[in-house]
């Protein structure tokens, strides 16, 4: 298993009577994932994606990211959410979260289209003079309004830099298979497409073309990626009586309990995409019809000294889930220092991760004795196969999580309230943006 | 007004009976701190500090900074908690989060010692290499692990390259004036010493020396952020009609209605670290005896595709601060295209911050629909001036907050906790962390 739950420090939190009252909630959820009878059940496509894959576009995947990686010195992703968060916390995990400023023979990598900031586009403009650009937008339907901007500009830079011909050899579409305007434009103007599938949410599309093609160009080995899933799947799928069901379990007897927050916390900076890829998943599937628990995170130890008080004395509705990745490859050791100024040197010579993760114990324990329940998430390490690993379990145990808080746990309706706010206020042609035009306005003051 | 408050959208969530009726203890709370004789008012240093300052060790300062930005490529900030926040806010939020990869006439900087991952620590010291490196190491004591951990690497690392005589050139150290192991070694070596203050905190120290002068090396006029800061300061010192005490007095009534979340939100990627700062502000200062309310943050409207969902239709127990910067001075517009296959040339011309601003005026509109009070905070641009004078507000109305909510907003003893804790399992010599290592191990089942 190189993804396991340490239980330990839940003792006086959550009694096995509790657990065991659960169980036949946690059976059921995950009978409703395996008949894909529950709600949501046209997006289950996720489940056996690790072996059931396109292994064709899956060769054209890693062969269009060898032609990225030898024709540019900088590869633009253009994705918002789902489109966005795997492949960055992909990259980071495995690579680094200084991936763009480490020596390397891959290019940089920097995403955009996740955001109207005109600073940051400004910002990536520049970034981009004088060097070599490929792109890969993102977009199933083609008219979200933040990756279609960036993609216009983008577009834009790389037709006046390369011509047409020259463009269409560098812009790579990750989109629908068949259908909608970005699918159109590219059969237009010959630019390799990849899909997203129909069946697989954008919080669940990592494992697919959305995500493994920026992270194939960073230099990440995909085939190991999809190997951690489908073991993962292999473990998982179809039982009640996994690590991953317990979490589902541990999660929804919390909340019934009134912790309405979990902290994912975790001790290395490496890590703090995968944290925001996990508050996507969860929150955008457990938060609706007035529930689910709020998703925060942490980088520890670095965060103890911000949000450390609050998790040690603040109000107790509060739990974490703490990652614990047992191997990292670093090197670094504490140096000697003869005089002893600091008296460090009762760690001379030792690692620097083994003192990080006593600090990771040492932070359990008092956490635990401030009222705090810790569940312990081990991960092997932080190569390809356990990245994947990590993403099948958080996936399923989210599905099985969201079924038995009763929502349905592939949807987002939500999303498109601020959609429909922003197309009216900026005078979107159509009769129903008219209408609440005018409405909005007066509600602004304006 | 560099910084006002809107409450427009507060309206149906918030009576102006309620916000009268809390007035009293607001006022209580800014007598108290005018007078000094609350909880924690050894550390009121912060209140007088933009007029009240040692002017010879500001113009130190920026002779050290225009030192550092001549001498080398890469200027490592050695410093935890709010010995490193600020800092990084300030050069994220004036500058850009992508200041680092942008070509510039100032030196990288990069932030060490507030982690014990090795991971950061080996990578950073792959960038150094082959590179000119200064240090400003920032520790009161000296003693505070995850800094001194670094420091021992970076002057040996700075030591070997350099030799002792030039490594003293190139290492500055924020330190305590007169005590502790960092201000010992630094006469001894012939560092030059700036002063962290005795009644500052920590998380109330960036216009001390601890974020001045690494802001300073980034490019920034330092003059300009004491100059907001010091009209904020008459703007709002012992003052409780005012929007800075209306802040303070929104949160608690809120939070006493059961919002337990407070999610600050801004549209822009350069203001991620500062809210990372606001986090440690409010709470450490706000976050104990069982009390605080959780602070969360989130940029939109990337993060609508993440966490949207969970704020519009979830548990209703958050609120929203929205940061509105009005101001940006960024140029990008969206292209035109006549085969409009995206629908989007209703926007073409358009700059992308008016877009991102009716974004912002959508997203406030819906999630007050879905039942979230939104509190809207609008701030003039990106500058300096407007950052000191953010940071003043920000402070000010912390501490009426924390009054106002019965705790000491100055102090953070649970930080303690984790330390003591990590002293006994890492072996540390004394007698009370060898009795307290065997018990902890136990519980840890080793």
């Amino acid at each position: 298993m190189a993804v396991k739950l340490n239980c330990k420090h839940l003792e006086g939190f959550l009694s096995a009577d509790e657990l065991k009252a659960i169980q036949p909630e946690i059976d059921k959820s995950v009978e409703t994932i395996n008949a894909r009878n529950g709600a949501g059940s046209d997006f289950l496509g996720w489940i056996d994606l690790p072996i059931d894959y396109d292994k064709e576009e899956f060769t054209r995947i890693q062969t269009a990211a060898e032609k990225i990686r030898k024709t540019c010195d900088v590869f633009i992703v253009i994705g918002i959410g789902g489109s966005y968060l795997g492949a960055r916390a992909a990259i980071e995990f495995i690579k680094s979260p200084l991936y763009n400023n480490l020596k390397k023979n891959t290019p940089d990598i920097y995403f955009a289209g996740n955001t109207i900031s005109g600073n940051a586009l400004d910002e990536l403009l520049s970034i981009c003079e004088g060097k070599d650009i490929c792109v890969n937008v993102i977009s199933k339907s083609g008219t979200t309004t933040e990756p279609a901007i960036a993609f216009r500009i983008f577009r834009e830079l790389l037709e006046k830099k390369y011509g047409e011909d020259g463009a269409k050899e560098r812009i790579f579409a990750t989109t629908d298979k068949s259908k909608g305007s970005l699918k159109s434009l590219s059969v237009e103007k010959g630019y390799e497409t990849f899909v997203v599938p129909d069946d697989v949410g954008g919080r669940y599309s990592v494992l697919t073309a959305v995500g493994l093609l920026p992270i194939a160009v960073a230099g990440c080995d995909i085939n190991k990626l999809m190997q951690g899933a489908a073991d993962a799947r292999t473990a998982f799928k179809g039982r009640s009586d996994t690590d991953c069901a317990k979490y589902a379990a541990i999660r929804n007897c919390l909340y019934r309990k009134g912790k309405a927050i979990e902290i994912l916390a975790c001790y290395h900076s490496f890590f703090s995409m995968t944290a925001e890829w996990w508050k996507q998943l969860y929150g955008e599937s457990e938060g609706k019809d007035g529930k689910g628990i709020f998703p925060a995170s942490v980088i520890f130890s670095t965060d103890l000294h911000s949000m450390g008080q609050m998790i040690q004395e603040g109000v107790r509705n509060v739990f974490e889930t703490v990652v614990d990745i047992k191997q990292t490859g670093a090197k670094a050791t504490v140096p000697g220092d003869s005089a002893d100024l600091d008296g460090l040197n009762f760690l001379a010579g030792s690692e620097l991760n083994a003192v990080n993760h006593k600090a990771l114990e040492a932070t359990v324990l008092a956490h635990c004795d401030g009222g705090v329940p810790n569940i312990i998430l081990e991960v092997d390490s932080k190569s390809e196969y356990d990245f994947g690993y990590m993403v099948y379990f958080f996936e399923m145990a989210c599905a099985v999580s969201g079924y038995t808080l009763g929502v349905n746990p592939f949807n987002q309706p939500g999303v498109e309230n601020y959609k429909n706010n922003m197309y009216a206020l900026l005078g979107k042609p159509g009769d129903q943006y008219q209408a609440r035009r005018a409405e909005l306005l007066k509600r602004l003051g304006k």
